[in-house]
């Protein structure tokens, strides 16, 4: 299996977030890509690629061009107003429901217009790491293009909470978004069934499935998508009554205008082992293979492992408790729709066992997988 | 003039807040309010009086109950869920534009539903303080109905940010909202004027002018009265393209539906002294008079002043330079208006100079009202 990975994501590197009243470290290290990829080198899991530079056309697709210039010179103009060098973070940001809202280049207005919370803080490596790992999705969108059946995107910082002009939960632009982009505008377009009876979606079947699974939901991804049928989102997550992101991930929300129906939450409550993870995949699986994509673009994060930071609820209604051979089990029952698949990485702060659980996801897929 | 106060402010005394990247110090603290009732006693400007109890009907007449209970409870479940004991700070808001909001009892979700920024941390006894803060309000407007002339509201916490369900920039309950509010359903209704060429504000005058001199523009009160035309808002503030609260505050916000015409905005740019304030304020002063309000609630900041922290912005596009003499005018100019007035403490961070900027207002008021 062939992975893509590029060291310009180290220049993302601040040193804190605000999480529960008080200044965290960064939980989203450099560290983190670098432990996978010495795994994957280990475990010989296949060529390591450099990404290919897919210049801002693809990005603009999804993404507004004033965002990314604000990627690209907010932390210079922040620091030249008296902002902290740890980084730009937001202190203040539109309430909810505003009739009018003000957009302007002042560094303290734009930082919270652009980003919705106190985990996206930018630094001065940070759009060059971001545009890197958009170039790392989108050379395993062409790999796959280009007759691949399964690539890696070793894609640090993440994506999925990104939208389309704002940053948070660590991800600034939607890596596994604008892949699935990519191959939805790029590949090969599907035959319609006009048959009388049957169902909107096999009417117009989408190009490509987003799978995301991810412990957060991808409210990025979701919004992107939300009024499209070319890319069909589905998403299994903790609860957002009791977890990150909080606002968005319901199961009302089935998509909008020709999007509606091609958008499927699967929140989880409760206390989630590997076998009602699983049930939830199957679930899932069956709804992709239901809509018959061509694709499949797979947001993973690691952050559903039983000893993650993040993942650890005991004190709320949510705990996730997958274990590492569970990724396996994952990664088979992913490479069984048998479609060219490619993975996005995602989360996942279990730093000690980040490797070994990519590495058992990959494995999974790949004892699946025929051509590897 | 009365002045009306309660030693209970104090219970809301939060030990930081998140400004630019960093913890700060908060600056809307509990010797705030002492320093100005200590210069008002030096001063000898008159009767020091406790509120009234009002309870929370005339609350919930501009907040929604889930919002007070949450303020209530807050911080006990916050604390209780491994949040800081410095009190209830969100780490994630609603992003801009979200078809669904999800609003959930957790504290962490519910912590950025109900508040929009780093700068209002919710702790033990800030519902206290913050009833006892509308309740001083509530009493000045009763003094006005029962036949003052004019009353100070000695506030705080301050109010004119809060929104009908969200805290932000130090401000919980809108006290001046409340009291306007107040003041427009039980004070005695205007006579409709008929003529056919009248405006349409002559058609149906407001009951009650609020007027916001804070450098801040009073979001919350915009909003809360934005399609009514019972109570007029008229704000002069520091141009939101560069200063708090950045998304609303534009000349554009003219009202909507009942609303239309009663809102008006008068943000100011560049360099702001004496004159330039004393002219916007002229200019607010005679569209307040056009509309013929009964009674004129102003929420009055001296975060105006020339060294006070937060208007200290040499860094950026918008610098207010006003001198304590101003507010003897501001305030003689305002009284000029003959109307029923009750005065709102809101913000103000120059420690040093707040009391004799309070007094020099009350003072300037008091030289132009014959009743005194």
């Amino acid at each position: 299996m062939i992975t893509i990975y590029s060291p310009d994501h180290a220049q993302h590197n601040p040193s804190q977030e605000f999480l529960d009243g008080r200044v965290s470290i960064y939980f989203e290290m450099p560290r983190r890509a670098e432990i996978i990829r010495e795994a994957l080198e280990t475990a010989g899991i296949g060529l390591i690629l450099p990404p290919r530079e897919f210049g801002t056309a693809p990005l603009l697709a999804l993404h507004g061009e004033d965002y990314l210039n604000y990627l690209e010179t907010a932390y210079e103009r922040w620091v030249a107003s008296g902002g902290s060098p740890e980084g730009v973070m937001p202190s203040t940001m539109p309430p909810r429901g505003l009739r009018h809202i003000h957009r302007s280049d002042d560094p303290r207005s734009a930082a919270g217009y652009y980003c919705f919370d106190l985990s996206a803080p930018i630094v001065a490596g940070t759009y060059a790491a971001a545009r890197s790992s958009a170039n790392v999705a989108l050379t395993g969108a062409a790999l796959l293009l280009e007759g691949e059946s399964v690539a890696y995107a070793l894609c640090r910082p993440p994506g999925h909470h990104a939208g389309r002009d704002y940053c948070g939960g660590y991800c600034f632009l939607n890596n596994a978004a604008i892949a699935a982009h990519y191959l939805a505008t790029h590949g090969t377009p599907q035959a319609a069934n006009d048959g009388d009876d049957a169902p909107v979606w096999a009417m117009r079947p989408p190009v490509v499935a987003l799978l995301d699974i991810d412990l957060h939901h991808g409210n990025g991804s979701q919004e992107l998508f939300y009024e499209r049928s070319d890319v069909l989102f589905v998403s299994i997550h903790a609860d957002p009554a009791y977890e990150y992101p909080y606002y968005l991930g319901g199961v009302g929300e089935t998509g909008a205008g020709a999007g509606a129906g091609y958008n499927l939450n699967l929140p989880l409550a409760g206390n989630v082992d590997n076998e009602r993870f699983l049930a939830t995949l199957d679930t899932a699986l069956e709804q992709i293979r239901a809509y018959a994509p061509r694709y499949l673009v797979v947001s993973a994060g690691f952050d559903t492992f039983v000893d993650d930071p993040l993942g650890d609820f005991s004190r709320a209604s949510v705990h996730f408790g997958l274990t590492t051979d569970a990724y396996a089990t994952i990664g088979a029952r992913i490479a069984a729709l048998g479609l060219p698949t490619l993975i996005v990485q995602e989360g996942g702060y279990a730093t000690a066992a980040l490797g070994h659980n990519a590495v058992s996801l990959l494995h999974g897929f790949a004892s699946q997988e025929p051509n590897l």
